[in-house]
């Protein structure tokens, strides 16, 4: 399998990676665009089911792989928030995001519609079905904000106390989650957040990370909790401030500062929920900084 | 083909999915270890190719993914400065870097090993084979430093004029040193330095580029400076402060503060030469700051 998107699409698309080769045993690569439009010299694909991602379905890159890979005779998929797009015409298939019409710049609803979406992919066990409901449930519940736990908390972000560096981290499933967040938190606030798979961090970049560091961390429950308390500790020894989005207890009670998760997601449905804390945090740390999180293409020209 | 590495490897194996996919047509993914280890799922890989890249070969992660790659009946292979190491030995075949001890924390001739053992999996013509050795030989000129150009200024590279955050960009083939040369300032130099590719950098994250941002330009000659002019009237505009790796004369121009490349190196063999600059940078810059660029492992116990 094939994955083409950028922005926040490519980070739907890295859950999707994760997913389809944990449950379904396929090998799964993110498209590298400038072999199909830079370099011409795209790979052979006449075998593989190729999936674009993208809100919009213009980006020209994304639809330049599907074209290829259609006119090689593979297997082309769409997801796309607009069925008439130049994306959804080059594919021939396409699943429609049906999100309506995304009115934020910096995308949110339409990355939850994506994984909800790429949750489909999972091999069909019935129960897991239901599973995959009752996460875009809560995911709901987590959307509206001040009805859990975390919503007042996220919008009292800014008190985290910010420093100079900021990064985001997260691991297997949630790796995906840390780019978006990461990326949320370029777009609207303007911070050259970092994302970093905890595993990655161990095993070198960790020597970077002082008092001077807030880290962002993904932990929701599942075996990627497994680095987490060696995690911590050497991120306390270092100094840096630690904003943890957990449903885990043993987390919570150890990061005074955290964002709630509600339990009961199975840990490969968790980045539907665990986003949307991340997106809140986001956009009241823009606010409190004087941004207008959806100024953002007007302040690119 | 499947490619496992972790840090300055794993940056090796980004070249070479350019490489293999634009010069040999092949899809190439980049693997996601913790489907091997922490989630147990591994993708199905008997009709793979899988290359481990490890300078030690002792990384766990990546030894597990070649030894069940083997155990699947794929065919594997390890790229290792050490012949005997365990994933030189999970591994059918073994292509030893011969680099000699890696006596630099943070690896810098094993990272070149690497590379120039990757520029050989090229479909071969004949002058494509003279054309690696004499990126070799450029590399080599461009490491004894002193003697080129960039050499003296690359040790200047403090006087650049660090700002609050510091960003590498690169593309397409150079995407991968754009990740190796802020693997090395974050190693070194203690700063949070994140790679973008330039076609990512233009489709959102631009928006946080100001005056405060330091950013270090790959430009080697070749089809990925197609954007580079925009680019760099966009950073131009936000005030940003930029120093570019370059052999082209309009980028050399344009930019006052340039380590020129040397000429006449085919873009897909430029990352060999393009990297050492970088490598020459971050460690002046990490001694200009007081840090021993090899104290890395002891500052992290």
């Amino acid at each position: 399998v094939l994955l083409a998107g950028r922005g926040s699409s490519d980070n739907a698309a890295r859950y999707a990676q994760y997913l389809l080769g944990a449950h379904n045993g396929l090998g799964v690569a993110l498209a590298v665009p400038s072999l199909f439009t830079l370099y011409e010299s795209p790979p052979r694909l006449s075998r593989a089911l190729t999936i674009g991602v993208s809100q919009s379905g213009q980006s020209p890159d994304i639809v330049a792989v599907l074209r290829e890979a259609r006119a090689q005779g593979g297997i082309t998929l769409a997801l796309s928030n607009e069925p008439e797009s130049p994306l959804s015409r080059a594919a021939e298939y396409t699943l429609p995001l049906l999100a309506g019409p995304e009115l934020s710049v910096a995308a949110t609803k339409t990355y939850s519609a994506q994984l909800f979406l790429l949750g489909h992919a999972e091999r069909g066990a019935r129960g897991k079905s239901r599973a995959l409901g009752r996460a875009r449930a809560r995911a709901g519940l987590a959307r509206r904000g001040d009805r859990t736990e975390f919503g007042p908390r996220a919008r009292r972000g800014p008190r985290f106390g910010l420093r100079a560096s900021l990064i985001v981290l997260g691991r297997g499933f949630n790796y995906s989650t840390a780019f978006e967040i990461a990326l949320k938190l370029k777009e609207t606030s303007y911070l050259p957040a970092e994302q970093f798979s905890v595993a990655d961090l161990l095993h070198g970049p960790l020597a970077m990370i002082d008092q001077d560091f807030s880290v962002v961390l993904l932990a929701p429950s599942g075996r990627s909790l497994v680095d987490v308390p060696e995690l911590l500790a050497r991120l306390e020894a270092r100094g840096a401030r630690v904003l943890a989005i957990s449903d885990a207890p043993d987390v919570q009670r150890r990061v005074p500062m955290h964002l709630a998760l509600p339990r009961g997601v199975p840990e490969w449905l968790s980045p539907i929920v665990s986003v949307v804390p991340g997106q809140l945090f986001a956009g009241a740390l823009a606010q409190s900084l004087g941004h207008d999180p959806d100024c953002h293409a007007v302040c690119l020209r």
